[in-house]
């Protein structure tokens, strides 16, 4: 199975849009005619996981759904892509057993025994370079680790309490009078206030981190929503690296997500259709119990007593809601998030790099890159990360994203980069960006408009959750969430 | 609503079985007849935090459910009783957000802002007491955390590494040969290696803390369980206070665990019937699909597809198995856990010891006590925790239970035990015992038998969960677990 989703680019083959993933679903829709199917119980736009989950919960349930989604495979902005039966991961990577909603279905699964470390300080390179465009300077990993630690502390302590005070309580739905406040600075606001507390290396390396979390720019970033990171991650850097970087799937992203989709069209209650991008959700006036209906850009149209809508923040405008959405949802729509992370894979000759972890910055395109795997061929695999900040599309300019990697290692290594291989987010007209990450006062402003239903519509998405927003975990748990509230509103309305 | 389970005593009222729950259900029944329910897909076992989440899932899953339960309420080893609508908590009391399977709840109930904390170091009496038979001392708050986290980190660092290295993924199915090894050790065997490098009172405080966390002895618990506990708790003191001791329900266990009957409820497929202990479990030979018959020690008798034995291990010869269970699920029954914790809360004039902590030990009854809340009537709510080492039964000698809250505090106090509430679960023939602690070699030598099915019984228990195994956690992960293996059981077989 392939997606035409994706990016590969070898010297001899050059760049090649799509790649294989299983999570591509075949047959791309199980509907056989529109008039064979008549009203479902909820229509479900949307296959990332929290789509994915909505799916699942409410088939198991019993209600008849249908699934619509715009892409050719499942998983939204996380999936993987397997090469060789070595998968790369094309968005959302890590999780870690701390993840609430992950890890109950990860146990649910029965593939607690599936996860790997992308680290493996063992081999070749065993260093981390930290390059500007000056130069590069090379530490052991354990400085590297000291001298992070010593950085995001400055950064974090808001409160004089490395941020326990500031955010006491990272799932909550209400937030403090100063949580609302470090919402509404930027992450350069407090990496100015510090100016004369970091160290030049410090700076680079909080900047370049926050960059790698964030996707954006210093200037375009929400303080808050890094302090809530930092408090997810039981406000330690040892936190930000189990949960944030460590652990991956053995059989990638896709091989999870497709447990959803199976288990959801085992119960016999799921059609869906792929491919079937959704141009307009409307409420129907006047129907006992509430309908909607749902209109692809291809021109068909099905009817659902609900409907969860579990589209990214930055594409909601891609949907016309009838009647219009909720002036709140409208201006968090119309703001959107800013993360625009550029993640590229590369193979590159030999193991020496294995054991690398490199930060370029200011002056790079791809800031923070660290050794994720050995391929079958016995090469190092490294994923590298840009923002924003220098952004640059890699499909348009491979030599550059090339270039990249070869500045990662020291100008006396032999390194061939061999293999790319990446997915534009920023280009994806179905998500037009990375994971969430706000720009300041989003949240403050909006969070809560974005959790609203409206209406017979729900809406269910990572980057409004509570806790793991912006992550799996968040969509898993956004995907619950609206199923329970689809089922509280069709409880004594009428039956199909 | 109240329950036959716990007792309570004032001077005034002396003691008295039975005490009021919000999880005690009426009508106990809705069963109208045995003869107009004819079969079920699934019965179900008990109604502990495993069994309702089994019958939660598989009446949402569309399955028909049974549920037996032996006693009047919900809740098994975790119910909380209000008392002039405060909540005392007879067993499991605190949960944590990175619990994955209780946070997945409490998000998806949206009851993420109904905990508080135990804990309020603000008031009265804001001492840690540490008494021997010879004297008391008293430390801060802050001395404690050093003194414990010292003490600690010397009995689980077996490895060099703090236990990083002995346990590293303790939400993994399988046991390395270290982990087998730690198994087979107990606790008094390494409190014995470390003879010469704790000091009096950082043995005091492990020997305390660990017979808190097993209620056992030192001789009679394993190793191995303690070192994966501090594992699951991130390898750190604050972590073992984070996700052992510090949040609880404002509204007791029973007001969570009442969410998971409601929604299996509303769901129209679950029959249920309290005060019905479960005799026999009877798989029948020659019905096509499999079928079993569960037999109730009234007489009546039910028939369905599967079934779920959620009742823990300390009480599985309760029930006669025919066929009968595998030699290696008996032994594990007839081995048995070794957790006898008496738990007891006392309502004490005054705020004065809301803020204390106290370990008494090795002389006293009850070895380790925490300031828990304030009363409506504005006293203190002290709760206390004995073990097997010096086992007494509280409903059996009142006397004992308010002379051990009387030598909590210092001897110039006026300490008056308004009130006592607990349970005791050592004298429960449901639970004969609290949660599951083991004892060397039961999990290294039958972990795998006590999680498998037998044929068409399935099995679901906190206490022999992967992660958080003897906590609530642990319990809906295997409710979970079962009704995914009790749906791909059933599936292709013919349906009722």
């Amino acid at each position: 199975m392939a997606s035409k989703d994706g990016f590969s680019w070898t010297e001899s083959q050059g760049l090649k849009a799509g790649v294989p993933c299983i999570g591509a679903i075949q047959p791309p829709t199980n509907l056989n005619d529109d008039s064979q199917h008549g009203d479902f119980d909820v229509i479900v736009v949307g296959a990332g996981y929290a789509g994915l989950t909505a799916v699942r919960d409410a088939s198991i349930a019993g209600l008849k759904v249908l699934l619509l989604e715009a892409r050719d495979r499942i998983g939204g902005r996380s999936w993987s892509s397997n090469i060789e039966g070595y998968p790369y991961e094309m968005g959302g990577t890590w999780v870690y057993w701390n993840q609430t909603n992950v890890w109950r279905e990860i146990a649910r699964y029965g593939m607690q025994d599936e996860l790997e470390e992308s680290y493996d300080f063992s081999k070749g390179i065993d260093q981390f370079l930290l390059s500007n465009a000056q130069r590069t300077q090379s530490f052991s990993h354990a400085d590297e680790d000291a001298l992070m630690k010593t950085a995001l502390e400055k950064l974090v302590n808001v409160d004089g309490n490395l941020g326990k005070t500031a955010v006491p309580f990272p799932h909550s739905a209400k937030m403090s009078a100063a949580e609302l406040r470090y919402d509404r600075m930027t992450l350069a606001d407090r990496i100015n206030e510090l100016r004369d507390e970091l160290t030049p290396n410090e700076r680079l390396c909080v900047e370049a981190f926050v960059l790698l979390c964030s996707g954006a720019t210093l200037e375009t970033a929400s303080l808050y929503e890094f302090l809530h990171w930092w408090a997810l991650c039981d406000y330690t850097y040892d936190g930000l690296i189990n949960y944030l970087v460590r652990y991956k799937f053995h059989g990638g992203q896709s091989s999870f997500a497709i447990r959803f989709f199976r288990e959801a069209l085992a119960t016999g209650n799921l059609r869906y259709a792929f491919e079937q991008p959704v141009a307009a959700i409307k409420q129907l006036e006047g129907v006992r119990g509430g309908a909607v209906e749902v209109q692809t850009r291809a021109g068909r149209s099905f009817r659902g007593r609900r409907a969860i809508c579990a589209v990214p923040l930055n594409v909601l405008d891609n949907v016309a809601f009838s009647p219009p959405l909720s002036p709140g949802k409208r201006a968090a729509a119309s703001r959107g998030h800013v993360n625009q992370c550029v993640k590229v894979h590369a193979e590159v000759s030999g193991t020496h790099l294995r054991s690398v972890t490199a930060i370029s910055y200011p002056h790079h395109a791809l800031i923070y890159s660290l050794g994720d795997g050995t391929t079958p061929a016995g090469n190092a695999h490294i994923v590298a990360f840009g923002a924003q900040h220098n952004h640059f599309e890699p499909d348009e300019d491979v030599a550059r994203a090339v270039d990249a990697f070869r500045g990662l290692a020291p100008a006396e290594t032999d390194m061939c980069v061999r293999r790319l291989v990446f997915h534009n987010w920023s280009k994806d007209e179905y998500a037009k960006g990375a994971w969430f990450f706000p720009p300041p006062g989003l949240l403050a402003d909006h969070l809560a408009d974005m959790r609203a239903p409206h209406g017979h519509v729900f809406f269910a998405c990572s980057d409004w959750a509570l806790g793991w927003r912006s992550f799996i975990d968040g969509a898993i748990q956004e995907g619950a969430r609206a199923v329970v509230a689809v089922t509280g509103s069709l409880a004594g309305t009428p039956s199909l």
